[in-house]
């Protein structure tokens, strides 16, 4: 193992790193160091290379856990500014520490980084060695709440996780640490005393004070203006609060307080240390970017016209990326492909189709057969009006000399007249020649670049860009010749790049023509329709051979994800002890799906089979990376495994308790305080619903433990456990099935397409956990925006209404009277829960409830429809199934149409009452006999009014016929107006009958 | 920079060192990281080396101090056990930086290394490369009060000066850290920024708080056996600790209570580190010592006899050594030449004359010619009587028979008589038969070497043998033969090792026939007066060269130092720049000699002339060890312009203040608080001499600057300049000369043969300094013992002695007086002070006194006749020398002889009267009469006594001759009694008249 940091400092110093030591206080991580968090700040330039013990008092396992250590070892790079190609010099660094990276399969996997407390994040990947994550790999964007320029690339090696793998050991003390010595027998006892310090023994007073004394010392520095040793004092504060966290003693408001102070000295120092360093004048100089700081960039087309084609020809137009995150490269395509489309439909270019493929580490765009050229177009343009043009001699005029000079023509000869909108002007016909291809598609391809966004972006060397990943190089090509691009520092040119592996990384593209062969000759499979065929195809194959299938239809997204996260997919079958069989199956399952992208393998009958699909990025050695994947499966199970043997020792009230220590939301209070809202919430929905008596009793056992797994081990390390552990635990525990279930079904639906509970008790248990959660988040003003929505309160309403909508026994529940109550809890917890907050809570509940009707294809109008009796959705999906049946019926739409044009006639406010004596005309008599026959419908459902009402239509209109509604006695039209009004008023509330006629209309 | 400590770390690891980290929270040194001070505990082998950034904060100087820094680099190795060549893998390890170990001059020289507060303790080197200290090398004796076995060595380079010696660049900030980095650019702001932190800004009171919390937590932690994070809460103290004292907030009471505990919680940690490891069964093994746990060691000389020599011939002999210091190798001469002298003179050997000599790295024995053989040896062996050897029948009895039988014989007739005590015994006569020469030596050689000890001896990888430095090869010749020589783990041979760079280091001995020519074959001076006369002769050659000289006889101590610092002197002239020269010449010698044992370079009229003499060892480039003498010299000039600079820039006022923040002796209070008492007790002294008022002035204007220059950088940094920058400090402050020379005379005598103080201030100011150490340390008990003397007692109380004896003026003083007003000062502190301890001290004084008169070659009974005056050592010398200039005088000889008469008939206790009217007879009326005649000479001097009590001596003799003292009549005999009790009572009491009267006899 000191032989692997020995090259790696030799590697990265050999490369223009510094090297420097560990930081002397203790650090959670290398980016604490000084020589990061600090040194990514301002334009200084900072290469960088040192060992870092990082101490996580959380992690703290006694040294028995395999893979978690108190104090691990990580090895930090920061190269600032980004050198430009930092995976390629990275994979160099892997083959330093001896690993053979043509045999292995190495992946850069979306895995973003922040860390609110710094202020800081990053985008970039986890580096996957075989399956195993080795590195964290970010590019920085943001530190101390400043934005980073330059951007600095930060490099994370987790040492023991490597050598491990390379060592082919299951535990870290058996790491051959150095010759004959192991881990263990090195550094045993100080983990497992250090461990002891963190778990059991550090004292919690001791540690409150230390807290306070090293805040206080950092904000003195602060204002002595020196961040240096106040950022010592920050890192002191952060582990003596990772050592109460670890202990236990961290409250949620201490927490809240405690990451508050500590972000706000964070901020402090950062913005210290940039005002300081530009006091030092940057004595390390200042980043300089050649040809782009100034406006010196030579011009890319030469004035001299460009060689032309002589025929149509096809276009390749490649952006190629560093690893973009799969679904950023679904995107990416259909974006490329609109603005493409668009773009040149703007233009006279003839082209053909346009065809736009990808893979994660490029965007191919093909068009068919661009012209040459565009044609020439005319076009009229308007002098002067005809008596302006000329004097009264039929000389012309100043006004059109100028016009004609204007447009370039000398001969008057040339003009003539045109009439615009009666008036007679001078017109002269203009031809716009058409440009060349190369100029056209010069200019339109690199808006299509400049223009490029995802859903998050990030900036990398080029000061100009901003994407998901960073955009290495452009290939243009038409026929065989190339489009010169330029989009900031990016030149396009005839070459691109293959896997990085490849013996000849950088290739040359002969032509257009056949670029997906010429990739696919180079094992990369640009369309993803076409990889995903193979993934599928050597999935099922290889599942196969071992008696199994893969559930391609269960598992299309992560099918979906992993055909964007390889060029070519190279399936692997791995296998794993059965006895990791004896561990619930979705523990299993979930740490091959969200952990390692593996596809499951299961038998006919559906049981899951000791065996798994990993996809490899092109070709490599099957055996080695093979073992290396299922070695760390084996690691992840073990992990999991420790877990449940662990959880299964540690009584139910006590992971109850444990939620007191989990932090919901800083203003919120604990997972606790979640956890007895929602039993209470739950009780009071209860009210409401008929229950059976085995069904009220698992309810009120299962509510008072809601949420208890979030405490357990297995929880905490795998939160899409939450509900399948707690089933499994409490069952375990000697809870009835029934109180398992509703633990479980409590969390259910995790997403749009998971499952609904099916029992009375998990359904009220489900909504009460959604309405408190979307009541808490809203009386906070949590409201999500774009794409964040980090409580997941778009799962959580959608949830509401699909429970509602699909659960039967549970049609007295409304949104309405599950916010109010849920309100009422957070109220009686002393958190302020505005009236517009609810009323915001139940417009989002709704929002998401129009969707989804949208998203069934449910036109708009007929949804709108149906929104006003939303707050029941399983009423209102009912109301608009007998809606839509009567689209046809001409009768109801006459009575919809009738209730509209009441509804225009009508002043708002009207009552909805007359005086049947005022009423004198037969057809205002008719017509008020049969609204009172009718009755009030107003609360009742929508589906017999049709019918009833029927018989109104042709009174309403026979009214409407003979009969002045405005009459010129008040008494009368008042009468009138209220007979109307009364109708309205009569009809369902819960249909919008105006949204109703547009839609049958 | 960074490259050397790369190159370091993977020559360790390449030779089986463990590569660890700095360690995570700031440590002073190397040796506090739990790497080395825990794992240099107990019987665990443990090879590591690691950097360690060490956080000095005493050391902060805003990065302005071209040598010093807050935190400094150390790379720390530590190899335990001990593998025996330690010096020769480190030598090695030099190459690998890319020193070019065969130019240079390399030496290693004594520097013992002790840690009271880690209860630790080592002796070993400061490695010096062209006279830079780059490395402390140190075989670790003890730690946390546990002696340590087996034995580690400790390796500690300093990096920042070795790098800056290898780049050539003078202040620490021109290091190039990095291509195209430098240190100052990498690191400049948090060297300004942390000394800001340490030296200003740090907050006491919460750094207090943070002191007890950590301490408080380190005893929980040790109250839970759990050394590991004990021990980090010891670091975390510890440097608490350290920032106090740089902010100056450390009273000496806190400095007291702190160091307890510190020392008393390292202490815990280290025992039950200790016992942990052994609970966890020593996971790294325990070191296993091949041949000698056991004692499965082969005999060395087979039970077959040894080939004998024919003829006598040379031995030798040579203990080979790591570098001794060079006293010891004095000592070593001396002991091993008297060792083998006497060991021989046990034995019947022949051998003719006996030579040692040596270098630091082998004492040399030759004997002139030892005989093959002892001779044989007769021996009378007394039997039982004769009577009851036979029986009446003449027959042998049981007795005879068991004697001859127990003799070896078997014939009677062998047998003989003779006569003891006027008894007849059987006897026998037996004859030892001499050993074989190789027998005799083999035996005898290793006594000398197990028997070899030196005043501060240490262990290493031998578990038998204790001396001052490691004994690393025996090689023993008789002619052309080994001598067979085993002592513990060493065995001896024929080969001997040369200088370490030499291209064969270990060469075979001939012969021991001219061996000092064979060694100097090999350049190796082994005679040290050989090498002290080249040192002289080449030194003296050199400054001639510039026109100067080398003070030889000044000088001594250094040359003698110098000579056994090298096996070969080489020495080289060196310069320094001219405007150093601005400095106060002590200054630059004492750096010259203390620091670097160079020999100041003189012009004729006795000026300081640029240049100085330094003595390389053995061969090496000239031009490159020159040149890095000078750099080492610049430097440490440089550092001492600056303190020169930065002192002048202090008033006097607030280095006096400053001296309250240096511990004096913990129980004993600050420098400040000893000051005072000086001050004090020089104005008590003054009162008993007389003073101009110029002095007076003086006196009163220097007691109350006392000590100031203590707290200066210079003298904190060179503390032998104490007095001397007292003297140019005051000078410039503005004081008058005479308060500067009193300031620094009152240093003086620093040293046995160093100068007195002239001026009558200086004089009291030196005595009341002494007065009040001696008194105070004796107060508290802590008399010097054999070779300890820490407070330099011995060197005080002679001083003392010398100033009373050589300073006239100061004749009114007494040893009694002093000591009682210094004791008076210490009570008024509220220091106990014993009359005991007043009298201990006084005795100690008169030791010495007695002591030095010896060394006056004075004869011991006229020393002893004096000291009933040496309270006052100017008169007892007066004394001394009028009682020697009458020792030839036969009357006086007679007076004392005739006081000693009286002495031994006057019984103890008899009053010193008498009642002359019953005197009646005329002898002893006469003598009554010359008695009164006479008076009392008690308290006078004794000079002119024996002139004025020449006239007793013939009344006593005749007294004697004719009268009978002891008369009946109780009257009379009183009478006479008490005649003669006036005579001894009346006699001068500052003589011991006994003494004196063995002294003439």
């Amino acid at each position: 193992m000191q032989d692997a940091l020995l090259a790696l400092t030799k590697y990265w110093t050999d490369r223009g790193c510094l090297m420097v030591q560990p930081f002397n206080t203790e650090v959670g991580a290398g980016t604490m160091n000084p020589a990061t968090i600090l040194r990514v700040l301002g334009p200084e330039p900072w290469h960088v290379a040192y060992v870092e013990p990082s101490v996580r008092p959380d992690d703290a396992r006694y040294g028995e856990n395999p893979n978690r250590l108190q104090t691990h070892t990580q090895f930090q790079v920061i190269l600032k500014p980004d050198p430009g190609d930092p995976q390629e010099i990275y994979l160099a660094s892997l083959e330093a520490l001896g690993i053979d990276i043509h045999a292995h399969d190495i992946r850069f996997v979306e895995d973003n980084w922040a860390s609110p407390a710094l202020g800081a994040w990053g985008l970039g990947w986890e580096v996957w060695l075989d399956g195993l994550e080795i590195t964290q790999f970010t590019y920085f964007q943001q530190a101390g709440g400043q934005t980073l320029d330059p951007v600095s690339v930060e490099i994370t090696y987790g040492i023991e996780r490597i050598i491990m793998a390379l060592q082919g050991v299951s535990h870290f003390k058996d790491i051959e640490y150095a010759p004959g010595i192991s881990y263990g027998e090195a550094f045993g006892q100080s983990e497992y005393e250090m461990s002891r310090y963190y778990l059991d023994d550090a004292d919690i007073d001791a540690n409150r004070a230390l807290f306070d004394t090293y805040a206080a010392e950092a904000e003195r520095m602060i204002a002595e203006r020196l961040p240096v040793p106040a950022h010592v004092y920050v890192l002191k504060c952060s582990h003596t609060f990772n050592v109460l966290d670890a202990r236990g003693a961290i409250s949620t408001t201490e927490r809240a307080k405690a990451f508050a102070r500590m972000r706000g000295l964070a901020r402090e120092v950062s913005s210290l240390w940039t005002a300081r360093r530009e006091e030092l004048g940057h004595p390390l100089g200042v980043v300089s970017r050649p040809g782009l700081d100034g406006d010196d960039a030579e011009p890319l087309l030469p004035d001299a016209p460009q060689a032309e084609l002589s025929a149509a020809a096809p276009l390749l137009f490649e952006i190629g990326t560093e690893e973009m995150p799969p679904h950023e490269v679904t995107n990416t395509v259909a974006a490329v492909r609109s603005a493409v489309a668009e773009k040149l439909a703007a233009t006279r270019l003839g082209h053909g189709t346009i065809e736009v493929v990808g893979t994660p580490r490029r965007i191919v765009v093909q068009v068919e057969a661009v012209e040459p050229r565009e044609p020439d177009a005319d076009r009229t343009v308007r002098g002067p009006r005809v008596e302006a043009a000329y004097d009264a001699d039929g000389n012309p005029t100043k006004a059109l000399l100028g016009f004609a000079r204007g447009q370039g023509f000398e001969d008057l000869a040339e003009l003539s007249t045109a009439d615009f909108g009666g008036n007679q002007h001078v017109v002269v016909r203009v031809v716009d020649a058409g440009r060349g291809a190369v100029e056209v598609l010069s200019g339109l391809l690199a808006d299509v670049v400049k223009e490029l966004r995802s859903e998050k972006n990030m900036r990398w060397s080029d000061p100009a860009l901003s994407f998901t990943r960073p955009i290495r190089w452009l290939t243009a090509l038409l026929g065989d010749t190339v489009v010169p691009v330029r989009v900031s520092a990016l030149v396009s040119g005839r070459t691109t790049r293959v896997h990085r592996t490849a013996p000849e990384p950088v290739v040359t593209v002969p032509s257009a023509a056949g670029y997906l062969e010429f990739l696919a000759g180079h094992d990369i499979v640009a369309d993803p329709a076409v990889r995903r065929a193979a993934v599928v195809a050597s999935a099922s194959s290889l599942a196969a051979s071992v008696g199994g299938v893969v559930e391609t239809e269960a598992e299309a997204g992560l099918i979906d994800e992993i055909t964007n996260l390889v060029e070519e997919p190279n399936a692997l079958l791995g296998g794993f002890d059965t006895r990791y069989l004896e561990l619930p199956e979705q523990i299993l399952t979930t740490v091959m799906r969200k952990h390692q992208r593996y596809l499951p393998v299961r038998s006919a009958d559906g049981a899951l089979l000791p065996h798994f699909v990993a996809v490899a990025n092109g070709s490599c050695e099957a055996d080695a990376v093979r073992a290396g994947n299922e070695a760390v499966l084996r690691a992840r199970y073990e992990d999991a495994a420790f877990f449940w043997r662990a959880d299964l020792e540690v009584p139910l009230e006590r992971f109850k308790e444990g939620l007191a220590k989990l932090t919901f939301e800083e203003k919120l209070g604990s997972m606790a305080e979640r956890a007895a809202r929602i039993e209470t919430i739950a009780a009071d929905l209860a009210k409401g619903v008929e229950l059976s008596s085995d069904d009220v009793a698992a309810l009120e056992r299962a509510a008072a433990l809601a949420k208890f797994d979030l405490s357990s081990q297995m929880v905490v390390e795998l939160s899409s456990l939450a509900g399948v552990m707690a089933r499994e635990y409490a069952v375990r525990a000697g809870e009835s099935p029934a109180v398992g279930q509703a633990l479980f079904e409590m969390e259910l639906p995790r997403s749009t397409a998971d499952a609904l509970p099916v029992s009375a008790p998990g359904a009220v248990l489900a909504l009460a956990d959604r309405f408190d959660l979307l009541m808490a988040m809203f009386a906070l003003g949590a409201k999500p925006t774009g794409s964040s929505d980090p409580f997941g309160l778009r799962r959580a309403a959608l949830g509401v209404v699909r429970i509602l909508r699909e659960t039967p026994a549970l049609s007295g529940v409304t949104v309405d009277g599950g916010l109010a109550v849920a309100a009422d809890r957070l109220r009686a917890q002393g958190i302020e829960v505005s009236d517009a907050a609810v009323a915001a809570a139940r417009e989002f509940v709704v929002a998401r409830f129009a969707q989804q009707l949208r998203d069934e294809d449910v036109p708009a109008d007929f949804v709108s429809a149906v929104l006003p009796g939303a707050d029941a959705p399983g009423q209102a999906v009912a109301t608009l199934s007998s809606l839509r049946a009567r689209a046809g019926d001409a009768s109801f739409r006459a009575l919809v149409a009738a209730l509209q044009r009441i509804n225009r006639i009508v002043p708002a406010g009207t009552p909805a009452s007359y005086d049947a004596g005022v009423l004198t005309e037969p057809a205002e008599q008719r017509l008020a006999e049969a609204v009172a026959a009718l009755g009030d419908w107003s609360g009742r459902p929508v589906g017999d009014y049709a019918e009833a009402a029927g018989a109104l239509a042709e009174p309403v209109n026979a009214f409407f016929d003979d009969i002045l509604v405005m009459a010129e006695d008040p008494a009368v039209r008042a009468s009138r107006l209220g007979l109307l009004a009364t109708i309205a008023a009569h009809s369902p509330s819960a249909v919008d009958w105006a949204a109703l006629d547009t839609a049958l209309g």
